[in-house]
Parts: C-alpha cells; structure tokens; sequence
C-alpha cells in the first residue's frame, strides 16, 4: 500500500499549521510539488520549501516535483477544458505516486489553505482509486482556509446569528442575479466581479489581498464608496509584484432573510 | 487598554490548534469561561481545560468563570430572544472585563472551532465596544471548524469544481425549499432537519456526529437511504451522553447550477 497525505498549510503564514498538520508532515517520505511552468521561483513554492524547513522531522525525506498540467483557459468549452486537465492532473499524480514511491512509504501534498476548499487535489486522488489503483489510499489534514484569515482580520463573522453564508467564485458573481447576493464569500475572482454589484443597496465588502502574509491588504467599507480603491489596490499588487490573491465577503447590511 | 484575545481552538482534537492558537494562549493572563447552568462538568469545559493543560504557557495564568445567559427558547418572538439574549451575554462579558482584568492585560476565550462561524462572542466585542468602551480591544485566531473535520473525516471536497456552497442551519433547512438545496453544510440542527429532504432526487448526505473526538461518528451515502440510519445514530448518542454535535453536508449528484 502507498498512502498519500493531504496536508493543508494555511494561507500563507507558517503559524497556520495545526499540531496535526506538523505531525502529519513529520511522517511523510516524500513530498510532492507540482510546479507550474515559468512559476519555479514563485513565492508559493518558496513558501512551501518554508514550510518544510521550519515544520520537517530530522529524518530525511524526498522533494519530487511534477509539471502542473496547464489548463486551456482560451477554450469555450469550460467543463470539457476543466475536465482534461483533471484527466491529466491524476496522470501526472499516478506518475509520481509510480516512480518516487516505494511500497509501504508516505508521500505528502502540502495544499494551500484547506485541501477542501477549492482545491482539486483531493478529487484527483478519488479518480485515480475508481480508476482501478487499489494500492493507493490517502489521508487530509485540514488547513485554516484563507475565509478564516479573512474574516480573522476583518473581525467579523461568518455567519450571523440565524443567517446562511454561500461561498463561490468570481464566475458566479458575474453570471448570477446580484439582487440574490445576500451573504457571499467570493475567491478565484481574477475580474474584479465585485464591481457588478457596486449599485447594490446596502451591499458592504469586506476584502483581503494576500490576507495572512506578509503583503496582507485588507479594506472595507459599503461597497459602492471602495469597490474603485480595490480595484486599483489589485492593479497595484499586480504591477509590483505579477500577482495578489484575493477573496471578499460580500454582505447587505439590511438581509434579505439568511 | 485590556486586549481580548478570541482563540479558535477546533472542533475537538487538542492536535487541531493552530500554533498561532497556541503562541496566542501563552500570552493569555485569563481566560474566560461562559458555564451554561447545570454543564460544570460538561466534557467542552472539560475539554477546554484539557487545551489549557496540554497548551497553556509555564507562565501562570487565572481562569474567571461567568454564568452564560440563558436564551428563551420558547418565545414566539425568535429575533427579540437572540436580541436579548446577546445583550445580556454582552454584559456578562463586560462584568469579567472590569472585575477580572487589570489594564494592560490580555484576556483570552477558546471557542470551539473558528469564532466567525456561528459563534457570539465576537459579535459581544463590537457590541461592547460600540457601547463606548474604548478600553477594550480584541484579536481573532483561527480554528479549525467543524465543517472542516467533516469534510477531511469524509475525505470529499467542500467546493466541487466552479460551484458554490452554503453553510446554514438546521431551521434555514426546516422553512426553506428543498428543492433549492444542492451543495449545503448544515450546523445547529437539533431536529433532523434532514429528513425533510429525504425525497429529493439524487441527494448525498455525508454526515458526522462528534467529528475529530473520540466519539465521532460518520454516515454517508444517499439520503434516501440512510436518513433513518442518522436518526437512529443521533438518538443512541443522546441515550448515551446526552447530546451530540452533529453537522453534514447536503450535495446532488446532479448539480442544478452552483
Ligand atoms: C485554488 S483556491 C485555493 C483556496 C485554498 N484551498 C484555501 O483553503 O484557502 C485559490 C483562491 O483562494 C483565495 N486565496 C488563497 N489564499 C489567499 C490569501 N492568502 N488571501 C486572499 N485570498 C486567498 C483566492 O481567491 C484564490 O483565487
Ligand atoms: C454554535 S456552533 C459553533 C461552531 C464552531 N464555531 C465551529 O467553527 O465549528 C455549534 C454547532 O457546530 C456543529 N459542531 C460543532 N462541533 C462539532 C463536531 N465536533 N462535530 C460535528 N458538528 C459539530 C454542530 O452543528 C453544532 O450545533
């Protein structure tokens, strides 16, 4: 049997890590990295490599890095283009699991955030075992998400009292109705969709770029008075330094029920 | 100034805290604890002095215990019950502040999974505040939250690919429609609210009972088929303890949009 550890890491800060996580990195073989392309010197793996140096055992373990398959993003077939990378993903994660494993080991994905949350390792692992691989089997440690960070930081809450939370992506916001916009927490926004519903009554924002790193931005206000400062503050992470990740909880100060 | 601290401390493993958790309770001069009446010995007080034990600093720190306010559950007026039930727990709080705490001291609350997920005192802190207490400040850490250890125990994702979740409660499920349930987490149901979808087509339940504690318990697979089994479960808890704090996810197979 080959058992595979999903590990979740936080967004962002070392201190992140449940005890469970550490002991759970501490037991792992071998670590596995997909890299994607011209991303080799990304922060993200740097944050990795952190993790591991700060959170590691003394016993010695491997690094083995993958090449992330690239998604068509250009593809107007969305499920059929989300759909073929999945398929390739699992191939690239069977090849590993192949040829740096050996029988009996431990390999671990140290996941971003929570491996639940938007994340499409876990379901990767699921194919490959319906595939047919039953020498396989896998473990998740959850991660504090970056909602949590988010909401740490805001001070506010998820949930009030009695109410729902729905969390989504960008893609939803821009296609959904903005009236049935109550309580959202949006990620994966690459387009600012926040802005659709800046004429919104009542609507507040709260919102983090990078929350719980060192390059943490947050700003809050009703939605219509700071939805041109969020914008400009992602143009201005993005020209200093290629990227910002993002994620905001839309919220309407008079509810429309939860 | 007298610094609050709202410490995350999981869903029930003491391996669950985060090491900020932990370097935050170390620099804790008191915690304070809410006993509802007729809980003194109830195993999340107990479990909390278990955290204290395991965690706390060598560093000595005092404990200072308030009666929890209990909230009217028979009232026909839900939203003036929480309403006054929020206040007086407000004043509870603030009665620890000023007997309990010298300035320039950090008092600390370990709540149970993550204080912005269906959590009050939070909520208690703005109130205070906005109340003119401008000596009062607090901070928030992340905890892992019950839906997390459900989802990790369950080993499925929260999000499927490109599609929303709500988290909401067992009465949101009760009134609501059920045929507009897809993806839904579901905490605060004390009346297998469940089974009211029990009918609808292609409906999975993951459902855990006392997840990440020695009493866990998981169900899953289609409602229609282990509603009853849920049921039975929940009630052979309660026989057996008393309680049971249990949480699931709602998902179709067949998703109708996010
Ligand atoms: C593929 S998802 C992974 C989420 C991760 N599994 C989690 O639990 O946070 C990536 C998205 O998460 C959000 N995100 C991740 N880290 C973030 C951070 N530190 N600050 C703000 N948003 C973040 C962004 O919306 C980003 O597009
Ligand atoms: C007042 S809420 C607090 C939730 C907490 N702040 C969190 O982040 O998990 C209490 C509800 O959380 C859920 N819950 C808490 N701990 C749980 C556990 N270990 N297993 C299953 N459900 C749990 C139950 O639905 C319960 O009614």
């Amino acid at each position: 049997m080959k058992t595979i550890y999903l590990i979740g890491i936080g967004p962002g800060d070392p201190d992140a890590l449940t005890l469970a996580a550490i002991k759970a990195m501490r037991r792992v073989d071998v670590f596995f990295v997909l890299e994607k392309e011209g991303e080799g010197k990304d922060s993200l793996i740097r944050f990795r490599r952190e993790i591991l140096e700060r959170h590691a055992s003394d016993r010695p373990y491997r690094i083995a890095t993958g090449a992330s398959p690239k998604r068509d993003r250009e593809s107007a077939d969305y499920a059929g283009a989300v759909e073929d990378w999945r398929k390739r993903r699992t191939q690239v994660i069977a090849d590993l699991i192949d040829t740096e494993m050996a029988d009996g080991e431990i390999g671990g994905f140290l996941l971003w955030g929570d491996p639940a949350l938007y994340d499409g390792t876990l379901q990767n692992l699921h194919d490959l075992i319906a595939d047919g691989r039953d020498d396989v089997t896998f473990e998740v440690f959850p991660g504090i998400t970056c909602v949590q960070a988010l909401t740490a930081r805001h001070k506010v809450t998820l949930n009030r009292v009695g109410e729902s939370i729905t969390i989504t992506t960008g893609r939803q916001i821009e296609t959904g109705d903005p009236a049935a916009v109550t309580n959202s927490v949006v990620m994966l926004d690459s387009r600012d969709a926040f802005r659709r519903l800046a004429d919104q009554p009542d609507m507040d924002i709260f919102w983090g770029g990078d929350v719980g790193t060192p390059d943490e931005v947050l700003i809050a206000g009703p939605l219509g008075d700071v939805a041109e400062r969020i914008s400009r503050t992602i143009q201005d992470q993005r020209a200093r330094k290629g990227w910002v990740m993002d994620t905001y909880l839309l919220r309407r100060r008079a509810p429309k029920g939860g």
